[in-house]
This record gives C-alpha cells, structure tokens and sequence, in this order.
C-alpha cells in the first residue's frame, strides 16, 4: 500500500475530511501520487490513520468530484493523470461595501476591435481537449457506426445515461438509475417536453428573479408562472405556500442570476413542502461543477426521500455548449408516465454526440477536462475578485461570488443602462440581469452582469481597469 | 461547347424536357460527359436544339434535383462524379387486385436470428459515406473551433441555411431565403416550437390517417386535433372547410402513411383555401427525395404566392437520421414573430453537426449521396414490388407504391394483427399503420406496413417469400 502520511490536527477547525482532502490534493498535484496509482480502500485508510470512514469517503468524495481520481468498477480507486494549469495567482481581495456618488460622464469610441466582452455562456476555447473530442467521435463512427447512423434510443444512449449515473453520484451525491435518466438537447428542450409529457400543474412557481430562458417555455406552454421573491437563503417558502403552486423551479447551487447557495437546512425545508404539497421540485442545477468557496450542498436530489425532485443538468457549462446535450433525472415514479409519452417522439440530440460523449465520459476524460475547467475559472474568478477591488473597491457591491461563472456587480446609486453605455464607450461589455425579473420593474437599477468564463486574466484585468475609467473617471 | 445532340421527338407523348433528360443522363452515365464538364447554358443549349428555354430549364432542374449536375454560382453548371451503384435488376411487376380468402395458419419459430425487419425508418447503412462524412466533422474542428464550440446561432448555422436555400430551389422548386430557414432537431421539435412561437389558432386539421408522431406534438400542446378523411388525391377539400380550422397537416408529396401523391390542381386549391381563410398550411416534405413513378409535383411551398405555407423538410430520410436535423421555412410574415420568441431559446441542433452538413452539402456530397441513396432505394423498391407479384400476386393490393420509403399492402380479407403473427412465426416483421389514425376504427383491418430502405434486395426476396408461406401456405 502506498503511504499516506498526513498530520491530521484533530482540534482545528478545518474539518478532518477537509485536511485528508487537501493532503492527498497536494500530493497528486506535487506528482508524489502519480498517475494510475492506487489508492487504499476507505476501510484501510481508516484504519492507517484512525480516523473514521466517513472521514475518508468524504475526502475521496471531494477529490472524485474534481477530477483528482477515479472509482474503477471492481478494482478499486485510482489517481487520474495530471494536466499543466495556470496557476493561481494571488488572493481574491475581499469587497467592502460603501454607497458612491454618480457616475462621471466619460467619453470613448464604440464598436471598437479589443472590445472585452463579460458575456455570460461564454467558455474558455483555448484549453477545450481537441484530440481527446476528435477521437471519441472519430471512434463513434468507426467502431459504432450502426449505433450513431439511426435514430437512436428515445430516452437517449444507456451507455452515457449509465456515465451519467455514476458522475452524479460522485460529484453530486444523487442515487438514481439510468432509467430515470433522459437525455435531451438543451435545458429548454428539456423543460418543454417535461411540460408536454407529465402531468404538471397550469401553475408553476418560479425565483424571482429566475432564468428568463426556462420562464419563456412555462409561458410559451401556457402555463403561469408565479413569482415567488428570494430571502437570503433562497426562495421564499412563505410566499411559495401562499401561491398556490405546486410545481416551482429553483437553481439551488447558485441561484441564477443572484447566486445564492441554498443551505441545506433551507433545502430541507423546501423538500418538505414538495412532499405536503403532493408537489415536485425542479431543480436546475445548470453550473453546479464550478464552486470556490464554502463547503460542497449536496443536491436537491441527493436529499430528496421522497421522490419529488426533477433534477436537471447540462453539459454546457460543465464541458461544450456546442454538445447541446443536457439530462432530466425524474423521480421514479414519473419515469414509466414520461417513456410513455415519449414513445411518439424520437430522441432530439445526434446519437454521434451521445456516444462520442459516453466514450468521452467512460475513458475519464470528462472528469479531467471539469477538473481542469474549474481550476481555471477558479483563477479567473479570484483574478476578477481582485481587479473589482483594486479598481471599484468599495464603490460597489459584489454578489454571488461563491461559484459559478458569473457574478453581479451593485455598483451604488449609479442606473445600469447609463453603466452599460459608458462601458461600452470605452470597449467593456457588460449586461443587464433585468429580463431575469418577471417583473422588471423590481430589478435594482444598481446591478450589472458579468461572465468571466470565457476572458483571459489579462482581459479580465484590463476589463476592469476600462471599467472603472468609464464609470468613475 | 460540348456537342449534346439528342433526337427530339416532337410528336412523341414523352415530353421534349423529358427526353432531354434522359439524353443528358445517358450520357453522364455512360461517361461521355465526364465529371466536372461544364453544361451549356440554358440559352445555348435551347438555341442549339431549338427548343424552348423551359425545355432546357426543365431538363436541367430534374438533373439538379436528381444530382447528375450542380449548379455552381457565377461559374455554371456541371457534371458531377458518377459512383458505381447497384444495377437495378429487372423490371417491377405491376400488381393486380382481387379479393382473396382468410389466411391459413402457419406454424413457425419466434424470435429468429435472421429475421427480417420491414420497419420503417431504417436507412440503408452499407452506403453511407463514412470517409466523407468523417472528414467533414473533423474539417468542422480543425477549421472552425470557435464556431462548433459555442451555443451558435439560435436560427442555426448561416452557410447551412444558405445550403439549404440553393437545395430545396434546384430539388424542390422553392425559392426563399436563409432569413425564413430555422434549423431544428426533427420535425417533432419543429412543429413543438412552431406551437409555442407562433399564434397558431387552437384547432388544427390533420389528414385521416397521418403521421402519429405529428398528431402527438400537437395533442401535447393542448392543440384540438380534427381528422380530415382522404379522397383519391388528398385531403378533403369539403371536410377542411366544414372543420372550422385555419390550419392544416398535410404530406402532399407522399402522403405518410397512404402514399398519395397530391395532384398539382389540388395543390392549387389547397392554396386557395389557405389564402381565402387566412390560414396557414403546414407542408412535411419529409421523403421528397425519393420518388420512382411519374412526374415531380413541385412542393406546395414552391407554389404558394400568398405566403401561407410552412414548410417542413429534414435530413432523416435523405441523409442521416442520427443527424437529428431537420428545417422549417417559414412564410416570409411569420419569420419575424417567430425569430423573436427564439430569443428565449438556444439552437437545439449541436453546432458541430451543423457545420459538418454544411461543409457536407458544399463540396456537392450530399448531392451525390442523395443520387446514389435514390438510385439504391428504387432498386429496392423495384424488387419489392416484384417480389410482392410473385409471391402474393393477386391476392393483395399495393397502396403507395409511387415513392418513398415504405408502402402499404392490402392483404384482402386478413386481419392485420393476424398477419403480424404470422409473418413473426416465420421470421418477418411487418407492421400496422393503424397508430396513424386518430380513428384507429376507420384503419382497414387488412392493412400491413413495409418500410424497405433498410433492407438488402436478398432480405427483400426472402421476407416476401416467407410472408407468402406465412399468409398463404
């Protein structure tokens, strides 16, 4: 057995799950755990370091989500290889919150060519694994062209469904079975044939804000949205028993646009009110790979006993948006309602894509290119944290900047339209959250939105220099 | 000016163009007009033979539309490259009708490892073009990363639509543009989003029978569905304007399941049914491709002067049905409403996919690939139906024998499900077309389904040959 020596400082505050998985982390990162190497059991380790095994099944849960090693069926656990990535670099600046005077006039061009652009949805392109990708559909077609030739499975392919199954139960702490797995094309094809094929009520609550996108199908699909505002830990359950609904959709690892993590007290709570109501939770948890800071919230669907939650997830944010590939994981007592329906419908993404995908999963690559992703937005979060104090310090507000890929800027007393027009004068891209409101009237003039997945540090810093030029001068 | 020297019947009952077009493809295939030789323009060519210009122009739209010759913008038109395909062997019987009695039981086994599968859907496998199509993917991410990696044009890919503008012209006879092309992920995801973007009244007509999957779309969007019976050249002209819907279903080119090809007169009133109520006809041009009997029927879309037709088209059946691509054009005043409540939508189809058939259709492979599918079905379609005269002869009626992908026996007097088992003791799959009709009462009880573009010429011969000892001892 390899030696896993670490000092374990049982009266720190850092939990001991935490310090093994920062041990083991380090050591697979210096390269004294290379690749392929494998690691003792839970039970063994346990033992080696007296410590419980929950202690070690969450330090290996936290590096199986990252990307750091693999569970290999029947053999055991073993160190995926490492890639070169950018180091991190600096500390993220905290943000002091203090109201500022009015925006300073600027002038500047339009239209120019070295524009920034914080759009969100953008991914990095410069790391995106081309051979690894090229290969799995160049293999798709020569080994399994039968199998990407036809229509395909209707509930998608069941190797990449079984895939699927297993990484969410690694990064994601959810249990289910690939028959409760569909696969469909995009988050809104998604929630359109969960509206056509299950019996959903016509009301449907929603955060508000919430993703403007998801709300434009319930309407598109004549249902109505109710508006349910956000506390401070999420949506409103006050206000979520008031309305009526017995359907609500919420994004619970980061609130979208607001960022908001749920703490699992208040998932409780809402979990509960799914199993009084006779309801269902949808839970949309479209960027959950990309956490900084705070402990990993198990999923919704990892907590739900019963039976009540439609989880929904994406390869968009996680991999290639271009995929077009998300999943429905459906509580099992809907699945039979919804495969039924679904016998009248062909499945909607390329089977060359999902198996490509399966291979892509299946030979560990998924995990590797997410380990990768995370650690480099992860930089770029801290780098963007750190230009919005050196440049904006405590003229705004930062909120939602635990995880994800965007975050908002209140910059205080100053009208986002007036903000977004005097960035772009000095060639910034920055957008309105306002269309997430269902009634846009509530959204605070104040706030901005800005993606960072896909700038590079450079961009971000300079981004944020042109910024505050623009705004203040 | 290469020397085209037909001998023009001018009394001959085929007409002139035909002729023409039977010479110039004699000629292609024969190879004195090699690949890449540059045709006369139609002015030439119509001066040379002294024939009109729409003599020439039609001869060439069949030989575009069939794939002999592309027609390269600013430079011409031109030859393009012959593959080696399957002769067609012999000459399709013609098949009459008489009554016949109840089938005998036969005995058989289940479940055979040669059995022989007559459903429809299947698309031969042996001939598709792997290289090409690889390379194709592979130029997509070599050349085109940023393009394949994103989420893409919400319309989808620009140079594809421009593709497809520049096909269903020289195939179809329809003239529009890349602005009223919208891709989609099949025709179920199309008539899905046509139901949410579009102000389409709450009642729909369909054709009694009709495509199921459709029906189902359009049930699932709280859509009332009212059958329209079929006459002998479509849908009943007195039973849609009785039904007080404004829009209709309709497969004019092969009416799925029957296979009616509708006549160009009724073309014409269909039209002007739309144009007098104001509403729209949906047309699903799904197998166009493939027509072996009789003269080509322009689309309805290419007929429409008033703007009252969406058009539904989709590479399953032409190409790839693990594409999951298909198309809507719309009319020209709907474009607009519908591209705005796109907005709220990402493209469905992968970008990689898009491009892949962009770069597909451009360098003239899908033309070819078409060509050989068309001559490979109609071999197919040839021995079937030769097959079904001998074997079964007089005792079943051939329903929608003139193109497409399938066609339906009449087995008179029999019971469908009974022939099902029967041909399933004996190793053969056939189905019922009965899910096709909302009605499912009203579907003649004698009625089998074929599909045979999976299935090779042997298969073919053998299934009928087993069909005759299962039916008729």
């Amino acid at each position: 057995m390899i030696s896993l020596t670490p000092e374990l400082a049982k009266e720190s505050e850092t939990p001991l799950y935490d310090q093994l998985y920062r041990y083991i982390r380090k050591q697979i990162e210096g390269g004294a755990l290379p690749m392929d190497e494998r690691l003792p059991s839970i039970r063994q380790l346990s033992a080696h370091l007296m410590v419980s095994k929950n202690t070690v099944e969450a330090a290996y849960q936290q590096l199986l989500s990252e990307g750091y090693i693999q569970s290999r069926p029947r053999s055991g656990i073993f160190v995926l290889p490492m890639e070169q990535l950018p180091e991190v670099e600096g500390e993220s600046g905290s943000v002091k919150n203090r109201r500022f005077e009015k925006v300073k006039q600027a002038a500047g061009e339009r239209g120019r060519a070295d524009t920034i652009d914080f759009e969100y949805g953008d991914v990095e392109l410069g790391l995106f694994p081309v051979k690894a990708w090229k290969k799995c559909l160049s293999d798709a077609i020569d080994e399994r062209l039968p199998e990407v030739i036809g229509y395909g499975d209707r509930q998608g392919h069941l190797g990449l469904r079984e895939e699927i199954v297993r990484y969410l139960y690694q990064s994601r702490g959810v249990a289910c079975s690939a028959d409760q797995i569909f696969l469909c094309a995009g988050t809104a094809q998604a929630i359109s044939l969960l509206c056509q094929l299950l019996p959903l009520t016509e009301r449907i609550a929603m955060e508000e804000p919430g993703y403007n996108g998801v709300r434009a199908v319930f309407t598109n699909h004549k249902k109505e949205v109710v508006p349910i505002p956000l506390e401070e830990d999420g949506v409103s359950l006050e206000a979520l028993r008031q309305s009526g609904a017995n359907v609500v959709y919420v994004t619970p690892s980061h609130q979208f646009p607001i960022g908001i993590v749920m703490p699992v007290q208040k998932r409780g709570k809402l979990l509960h009110w799914a199993y009084e109501q006779g309801g269902y939770i949808l839970e949309d948890d479209y960027d959950s790979e990309f956490r900084y800071q705070g402990q990993p919230v198990p999923a919704l669907k990892a907590l739900d006993r019963s039976d009540r939650v439609i989880y929904l997830g994406t390869f968009s944010k996680s991999f290639l948006p271009g995929a077009r590939l998300s999943y429905v994981v459906l509580p099992e007592s809907l699945a039979d309602t919804y495969r039924e329906g679904l016998q009248n419908y062909s499945q909607s993404v390329s089977p060359l894509i999902q198996t490509a995908m399966y291979l892509f999963m299946r030979d560990g690559a998924f995990e590797r290119h997410v380990r990768k992703m995370r650690k480099l937005y992860q930089t770029r979060h801290r780098v963007l944290l750190r230009a919005i104090y050196e440049q904006l310090g405590s003229r705004v507000g930062v909120i939602g900047q635990k995880s994800g890929m965007h975050l908002l800027l209140d910059v205080y007393g100053c009208d986002c339209a007036e903000l977004i027009e005097l960035a772009a004068e000095r060639g910034v891209r920055v957008y309105s959250p306002m269309r997430h409101w269902m009634n846009p009237a509530e959204c605070p003039r104040s706030y901005v939105m800005l993606g960072f997945a896909g700038l590079r540090e450079e961009q971000i810093r300079e981004g944020l220099e042109r910024l505050r030029q623009a705004w203040f001068g």
